[in-house]
């Protein structure tokens, strides 16, 4: 069997990165913009996406870029799938917070301008505008060949929500039911280690897809490629998720039915740490598992623990409800996800993350 | 003599930049949301900012990145100053709308994450958000190794402004008065150029500045590196402009006064044919030009005509305002920006730009 593999050995230094956005971090005085005028900074637990004022709303911006997964795009020369993979990393942050995204821009930065290239982002954007219902409000295509040797593309998404709405967090508590939304596949994280495993084992990008690609509510060609698979777009969850929220505000006169909501990127389950500094989570029942991140840890000799830490592995989404509102919600948003599901509940044993399988397990995020 | 240079022979091929982000805006369908709910689009002329709506107010976002001024920050590892750089293209750009910029948000994407360069850039927002008076409300730094070679650094600001003090250009007219506010130097473009004279003579960024980079309002060293002349930040407007803006509305009920705002980045002073499609824009008296682009000229044998297509000149930002209100803005915003000068007029002439020199005409942006 081959040597194991793990996210820090495909060239990602996550301590590294660490220090790096704690010294970025300690340069930063947030603001000087004073509470109670637009723009003043909201604080807030967890930090998906960032609050500030604006009369009897708050406004939310979050910032993402699709990262490595634009490798695979370029590669085969087929970016369709970019410009979803991009609104979804950032709409899918502002969420977490309660808010309702509205606008988007996106930066485009190349070696060299190509009409081709910017088309199929274009219109991959367009799509993803219509999917996430936000108005793209400007971009930037900028030509930097000494910088950039190909795409990277990143953007920024706007939200709103009443003052009263924020979800902070600050509702949880022991016994709150989790609703898991179903991921579409490797989303837009995790890709260094996906590319190392593909590397390692001689495959290319345009070779046919060495496992059974087909899952439960996915659309697939019945001979994919490797990067129809691995380019399968990052699922936007806007539908549902402002969906129900509208519908709690007008039903209930309040989301507060909703506790807390977690985006899972990198990092995986341990994202779930960052809703609470003292409540612990436990996953019982997961969800179904994607077939391209069990042939991924079969090739690569993954843990299991190393796939929850750097992968979805089906779950990209995690709502904490009210448990005597669970199951309503749950039906609610199985109106548009229908593989939607409860995955497990807070409890107050231990700020942690345990699962059904007991290799995972995780105390920091 | 040696070749003239010119930007294209940079490597920027305008044209080519031209086609690429035609293509990228025919793939757009700009919204999926609609007129009265927020977020719905805003059309406007000149389009530095992109608005939307938001009850009664507009929301304003510009995003922007630094280009290839990063190029020579990296080279002589010194980052002090592109954070403000970055802060700079975006929060212009929102004055231009009559915006108040309220919010950024960064994204740095970096082949691999060093502390030493984040603690710079960080500190380079700090003390930009402190100059733009807005909050940082959030960034993502990516490790891209894949796809970037050294860092590149963009940016999103968010600005409001009243529903109907949007500056649109069409209270434009002949006779109206342009104010001029100088820049602080290069600002963040023309940088190909820049870089490609500078290899050409054979210099190194960290040789000491070849001419004399004294210069009215510029607080400079005794002896000046060549990158410390080149790396001088972007001039921030929003004091002048916010403060200006505020002013009119607490004196006079309206912005009115102010018919158009241009923000003079790559293009030169042929940005100021964005702000309306038929009149004129004549340069009468212009800024005085800071040395380093008389260098510039001189080495590159560039023309008259090319360089003002490609740098800002000493030329930062161009407000037209009221005949008959021009003396009293002026004094204003020279409380702020002592070289601010009237600089010339609109007319119905042609929808053209003249200037003192009759070298420097330009029909089309």
């Amino acid at each position: 069997m081959s040597d194991p593999m793990d996210y820090a050995s495909s060239g990602v230094d996550i301590d590294l990165e660490g220090a790096a956005v704690a010294s970025l971090i300690g340069s930063l005085q947030r603001s000087t913009r004073k509470s109670g005028t637009p723009g003043a900074p909201v604080d807030l637990p967890g930090g998906f996406g960032g609050l500030i004022e604006f009369g009897n709303h708050l406004l939310a911006m979050a910032t993402d870029g699709v990262g490595s997964k634009l490798q695979i795009a370029t590669a085969v020369r087929n970016w369709d799938s970019v410009g979803i993979d991009c609104m979804a990393m950032n709409v899918n942050d502002l969420l977490c917070v309660g808010a309702e995204p509205i606008a988007f821009v996106d930066y485009i930065a190349v070696p060299k301008p190509d009409p081709k290239v910017h088309a199929a982002v274009g219109a991959s954007l367009a799509k993803a505008c219509e999917l996430a219902n936000v108005t793209l409000a400007g971009g930037e295509t900028a030509s930097l060949p000494g910088i950039v040797t190909e795409l990277d593309l990143s953007g920024t998404a706007l939200g709103f929500l009443d003052k009263d709405s924020a979800i902070t967090g600050e509702r949880l508590e022991s016994g709150d039911v989790l609703i898991g939304l179903p991921s579409s596949g490797i989303h837009s994280n995790g890709f260094s280690l996906v590319r190392n495993i593909i590397n390692r084992m001689g495959l290319t990008y345009t070779d046919a897809c060495p496992f059974n690609a087909k899952f439960s509510g996915r659309n697939i060609s019945e001979s994919p490629t490797l990067a129809d698979v691995l380019l399968i777009p990052t699922k936007i969850y806007c539908t549902p998720v402002v969906g129900l929220l509208n519908h709690l505000k007008s039903v209930q006169g309040s989301v507060h039915a909703v506790h807390g909501i977690a985006h899972i990127t990198g990092g995986g389950l341990s994202n779930l740490l960052r809703l609470h500094d003292k409540l612990g989570w436990h996953i019982e029942t997961p969800m179904p598992i994607p077939p391209e991140f069990i042939w991924l840890q079969s090739q690569g000799n993954v843990t299991d623990l190393e796939m929850h830490r750097t992968f979805n592995m089906g779950l990209g989404m995690v709502l904490a409800v009210a448990e005597d509102q669970a199951e309503s919600i749950l039906s609610f948003i199985q109106q548009h996800e229908p593989g939607a599901a409860i995955i497990g509940y807070v409890h107050d044993d231990a700020h942690k993350v345990t699962h059904a399988n007991s290799e995972i397990y995780f105390e920091h995020y």
